[in-house]
């Protein structure tokens, strides 16, 4: 049974085929590729770098296993070496990058893998995969908790997630970003993120009285019950959770809050907030979901609904108002020499790259220089080393620790690029070294 | 190890919340719950149902291992009797569903499982999961395989599919849909898809010349040419392929296409095919690709652009117009009862539902009619019986046949449906005994 996260196969046949190129070729030099967003997409005043984690575990456990090998030489398209060539391949390059949770621009190299070409190339697709989608979330994520500052955020969004993968990796970028746990299971138990959980319409529709189905499920878990009240009329249940919570009470058990899953939020959350208050309930929560995002969050703040937390769900998990990066992992440098791509409207910044990040006194920051590794600019260097000779140099992060990391970096944007539409561009300098260099590139591209 | 794509953790909290009230209270009657989506998506004249067959592996092999158990004891959420509860858990219910490939609209029911509660209710989010994601892609391809007819489509989308399941599922769906194969070796791998691939730009700007770098590709793999033109300058790449490919053949070695990749496709591929023509190489073909979607291939083909295929990538893989459905997996049907929701905008039709689709005697569809099981009406009924008692009543489909049954539906469809935009809404009317059945369940709602 191949093991689809780590399988090498997951890749596009052309890595293959270009792999039996170079072997071919006994093309072995060092190649140096970057992993960078071409452009923002629409709405995102910026970007936020995660998935690095998982990229490096891929690499490290990047080996073919035999049943991969098989399929490798009975699919009929490989000479006969080229299997064998397979089997001993393993990542023994370096990888540089921007840690999880630093927020960053187009053009900015997130990751840099310096390896032998095979090597590099063949993780390509796979590396792409692991950054695209984290980071897509995470930079999306986070506009909802800069939204919504001190409510309550929870992911809501594994059944719409693209995949059982998305779902598991959406949750973890959601919670680098700010969020404070998920609804995923699988999530909690992997990555250790708190697991939240309300109950579900079918569970009040399956009882025959919507009251005691509220009963059954305080009893049932009554450590953690909300309640959710729009199956029928959201009012009235509202009514029947006041008339019910300080009967529960006497029994020990606390009902923490209400849900809110349809209809007008705000007026809802008003209506129900009075209620739950007229009956002395003011320890009762407002949680509530249903096709939220952050432009729906700021209106509910906007009209000052009384709502304590939010599920937050497909428009996370799928990034729906931007569902994909223009991002790409291009070659940069082989055999100690510079490369450029220079396709129209696609063109690259070669060699191996470094971010500088200047910031004012208070801490925003005011811009970026983008130049090469070896031209010191001042401000914070943005891409350190995380991996030499294939080992880690150092211990994975903790999520918590990129949880802060991310939070530091949210709280150092400048109030224009916060806006959630037309943030202007941020301040990315080109280096006059970095356009020598393309344009020394070039010359020796018309020469050839 | 937990395997991510079978875990019965897999699911939100609120499930094994819900799970625990009914076993404490004893519920264990049948419920019928059905996956339909709400609304069409905007672009969207139907929807092509998907991913049947992931959603009833995950019902057959549907278990919790012991290390899930673990987390569920150690969790400390739950009651001490609940684990033991889980562990004999199995899938022992009915599946009705519409078989992959088949065209849906609107409230249209395409699965309903019937089985114990708990059971129906565990399996709620994996379910969505699967087939949300699978007939968004279908849905999202057929439009492409509609707007190019008799054009070679390669699924390109691994690198930015949302993880790696969704880049598997993809391609699946892609193919379903009309797609002739993925650049995706491991969907290639596990479903038996053609495996297609060119080659990377790297791959050139890793050689100090693009002539030699066509060689040595052509050389390392003879029996699958396809060489990338855009790395620097189309047309004059496209001369150097025509001075390159007669020397080739004279080596037995046949190049079978050029690539595009970027700028003005269209004029692109005029000039390069007048180059090729001109070097007597008609035989060459065009593959394109870069941010292709329906829309552009519509642009392309109607400026008589001369591309024989294309590679459709990230706009499909995310279904990047509409990258999620409004869809829901409803509690239709309790302890022999219909049931209902009425949570405003989110309304539900009551009981079990089947679909009867009309056509005309060519063969195009007319129209729906959505009623009762037990209520049969004049047409095709669309939902039919896949499980009964945990076991599949059929063999598997082959891809193959669910793909002839989807080009079989896409000749079917009305042309104003066939519209990539404005398309009408597709007629499904709401048969009297559901209407009633629904009033019904209203009323008895009122008196409870």
């Amino acid at each position: 049974m191949i093991d689809l996260r780590k399988s090498a196969l997951l890749t596009d046949l052309y890595q293959l085929t270009m792999l039996q190129a170079y072997f071919a070729q006994g093309m072995n030099d060092i190649a140096v590729f970057e992993f960078f967003v071409r452009r923002m997409p629409p709405n995102r005043g910026f970007l936020m770098a995660a998935g690095l984690e998982q990229a490096l575990q891929f690499l490290e456990g990047l080996r073919f296993t035999e049943e991969e090998l098989d399929w490798v030489r009975r699919s009929g398209r490989f000479g006969r070496e080229f299997p064998d060539q397979l089997a001993d391949l393993r990542f023994t390059g370096d990888v540089h990058a921007m840690p999880e949770g630093t927020l960053f621009f187009a053009d900015e190299p997130i990751l840099r893998v310096t390896a032998p070409i095979a090597q590099a190339q063949l993780v390509e697709s796979r590396i792409i995969n692991l950054l695209h989608f984290q980071t897509l979330v995470a930079s999306k994520a986070a506009r909802v908790v800069l939204t919504a500052p001190g409510k309550l955020l929870v992911d809501f969004g594994m059944r719409r997630a693209h995949g059982a993968e998305a779902a598991l990796f959406a949750a973890r970028a959601g919670y680098i970003a700010g969020f404070h746990g998920t609804s995923h299971v699988l999530a909690g138990v992997e990555f250790g993120i708190p697991v939240f959980g309300t109950m579900a319409h079918s569970f009040i529709e399956a009882h025959d009285s919507e009251a005691l189905a509220f009963e059954n499920f305080s009893r049932a878990q009554p450590e953690n019950v909300t309640l959710l009240i729009d199956t029928y009329d959201t009012e009235a249940a509202a009514h029947k959770v006041a008339q019910l919570a300080p009967r529960l009470k006497q029994a020990g058990i606390g009902v923490k809050a209400v849900r809110l899953d349809s209809g007008d939020l705000a007026l809802h959350a008003h209506n129900v907030r009075r209620i739950l208050d007229e009956a002395g309930l003011k320890d009762i929560g407002i949680f509530s979901s249903g096709s939220l995002d952050e432009f729906s969050l700021r209106d509910l703040l906007s009209r000052g609904a009384p709502i304590d937390g939010f599920g937050v769900g497909t428009s996370m998990t799928t990034s729906a108002d931007a569902p994909f990066l223009d991002c790409a992992y291009k070659l940069q440098e082989y055999a100690g020499r510079a490369r450029r791509k220079r396709s129209e409207g696609k063109a690259t910044w070669p060699g191996r790259k470094q971010v500088y990040r200047a910031h004012k006194t208070n801490g925003i920051m005011t811009g970026d220089v983008l130049t090469l590794e070896d031209d010191p600019q001042p401000g914070r260097p943005l891409i350190q080393p995380v991996m030499r000779n294939g080992k880690r140099l150092h211990a994975p992060e903790t999520l918590d620790e990129i949880r802060r990391r991310a939070a530091d970096e949210l709280a150092r944007l400048p109030l224009p690029l916060r806006q959630l539409e037309h943030a202007p561009p941020h301040l990315v300098a080109v280096a006059p070294a970095l356009r020598e260099l393309a344009m020394a590139v070039d010359r020796e591209l018309i020469q050839n």
